[in-house]
């Protein structure tokens, strides 16, 4: 679809939304909603301010490529980035995916690069942003959006407005203390929510009960689950070469039986797996993580008491087995006051809540 | 002092200030922070609204008599009351210190006994209003108070605005997850802040250890106290007929031995003094008590990255034994960005930031 209607006064202004990760880029151009083009890359395995950059700037003139769209039509480009981070000066503060880009300063960045208006927004942050304009939280005006995935981050709208405390890095939810005496999350914290119901706590606590010799079940279970998949990709054999100039493809793979048996970690996933399967160990750690996530989400309700408590992120996907144990704890643990007013849904705008997100940025921030 | 420059426009117009509390009606006549006149009363044994109501006027028209104003100078009447609450309705939802008042319309009622505008608030978000606009909190934009206290309660200020959600029921600090495998919480949930941290938590760890016999050496301390004490206040000896028309005052005394042993509970101040004295067990309680608080300040940190947290109640007047611990949790445990632009200070307004904010809502709501 072509951007030729852009001077069709009815319908929102351009702009161009960029989801920094860990491991991709993705950069649209967006019309609201509507995705006119995309485009997307690995940030590599080395992904440094310097190397990374000059990928960004790549990606993003494809996407205008592919738009038919000058920059010059485009109102403001917005940032998804891991936070934390400061959005009013656009500076990333020791994000733990990308520690390199610790005190860069990257609005400041693509503002001399682009001389359009930059806006950046922690990731949790915009996929909030966009569930709120466009996704399950239309309507609201309290809602709080939870993503749990390999770690667990929030974004939270208090009477319209994202809420962002005094240095922007407000809704840190995957860091409130869940059990004061329990482990120390990467984050300096102990016990913290992330800490305990998040993708990487429910793979810690597989392969820490294999290791502790309580798991044979469970190992055999992801040795057959490989067996049956004929290839994994292996982020070590991209070739690094090509990647600042190719757009994002699947990578090589390797057969199973290749990897050194160190790297045979059970994820997250393959707990779940286990866990439909029936294994008792995989059920047990799931339904901990899920009641865990139900204990976090009673705090939640107590300090926002919100229209809408928005689940985001790939763990989401487990479904009922997580989703049960939790609103168990939920419907237990929490003040009816609190309750009362209070629906807890699933996200609609899966992977692209960020990005839709950030290329709402230019506009929302104008209000 | 008399309010008769009510008619010099440079200064805020005349509200009352109503605090009730679980034992005491405070009501003020207030210009901004200048307080006209006050009068007060017990609430008395059963403080049910049909016996407290009448009490609430006639402390009220006492207020209106000795500052010499009549109710048409009030330009409007703001409430603190125990919560949960709905600060848009002033309907009380089963306040835990005066359970008889559930589901009672408090604000329906006063506007039709006085025809002013009523603005109803949970005594938490009044004290923190107080602190807000005439307090340690002056100037700031993003605050949290919490007061600590037989209970822990939370006010939040973003952008200027009390947190208030959905149903006016947010900002429930006291009842955030600490542990979430602990004990249970009178409010439903398990290992509450409040459970671990407040007044009554240190008074029934005490209390539980004195019962376990681990205690002999705190008990003797407390028995030392009392009998240097000569008398100490006993409720039952109230004259019931005569409280709804009197002023408060100190009640009569019994002597200590003239208590049934059953009454010789220690209470969370008598340990202060133990734990000033010496006495492991008791330092032990507190310490434990003000690392749990810590611990709730990290989530507190995390959640909002105020600009502030104010603390105020009567437990934070054990001072540095409780400060220290506390604030040592928080800086081993908060993220620095959260870290780095907050400040962790005292009230400023003592037991009567509540009334003061109280008597602050019929402006702030005009906003």
């Amino acid at each position: 679809m072509s951007a030729d209607e852009s001077t069709d006064v009815q319908q929102p202004p351009l702009t161009i939304g960029i989801d920094l990760g860990g491991t991709q880029i993705r950069v649209a151009v967006l019309r609201g909603t509507q995705i006119y083009a995309r485009a997307s890359r690995l940030t590599g395995d080395q992904p440094t301010p310097e190397n990374t950059l000059p990928r960004i700037y790549t990606t993003l003139q494809e996407a205008l490529d592919q738009a038919h769209v000058s920059l010059q039509e485009i109102i403001g480009i917005g940032v998804s980035a891991p936070g934390p981070l400061d959005n009013r000066t656009g500076t990333l503060y020791e994000p733990p995916n990308l520690l390199s880009w610790h005190a860069t300063p990257l609005k400041d960045i693509l503002v001399n690069k682009y001389q359009r208006p930059v806006f950046v927004e922690n990731d949790a942050n915009t996929a909030a942003l966009g569930e709120y304009l466009f996704g399950a939280g239309r309507g609201c005006q309290d809602m709080v959006y939870l993503t749990v995935s390999t770690g667990i981050g929030g974004g939270v709208i208090v009477k319209g407005k994202l809420l962002e405390g005094v240095n922007g890095t407000a809704a840190e939810l995957g860091h409130i203390t869940i059990d004061w005496q329990g482990e120390r999350c990467p984050c300096g914290n102990i016990g913290c929510l992330e800490a305990l119901a998040s993708g990487s706590a429910i793979a810690r606590k597989a392969n820490e009960a294999i290791a502790d010799g309580q798991g044979a079940e469970l190992l055999a279970f992801a040795r057959a689950m490989l067996e049956h998949t004929t290839t994994i990709p292996d982020k070590r054999a991209l070739p690094q070469q090509d990647l600042s100039t190719q757009p994002l493809n699947v990578p090589p793979a390797v057969r199973p039986d290749q990897l050194p048996p160190e790297e045979l970690k059970v994820t997250s996933q393959t707990v779940a797996r286990a866990a439909e399967a029936g294994i008792p160990l995989a059920r047990a750690i799931i339904t901990q993580a899920a009641e865990a996530l139900g204990a976090g989400l009673v705090s939640i309700l107590h300090i926002f008491s919100p229209e809408m408590v928005i689940l985001g992120g790939g763990v989401m996907q487990m479904g009922s087995m997580l989703m049960e144990p939790a609103l168990k704890i939920v419907q237990e643990r929490t003040m009816r006051a609190n309750l009362a007013g209070a629906r807890i849904v699933l996200a609609q705008l899966g992977e692209n809540a960020g990005l839709i997100g950030a290329g709402a940025l230019p506009l929302y921030r104008q209000d």
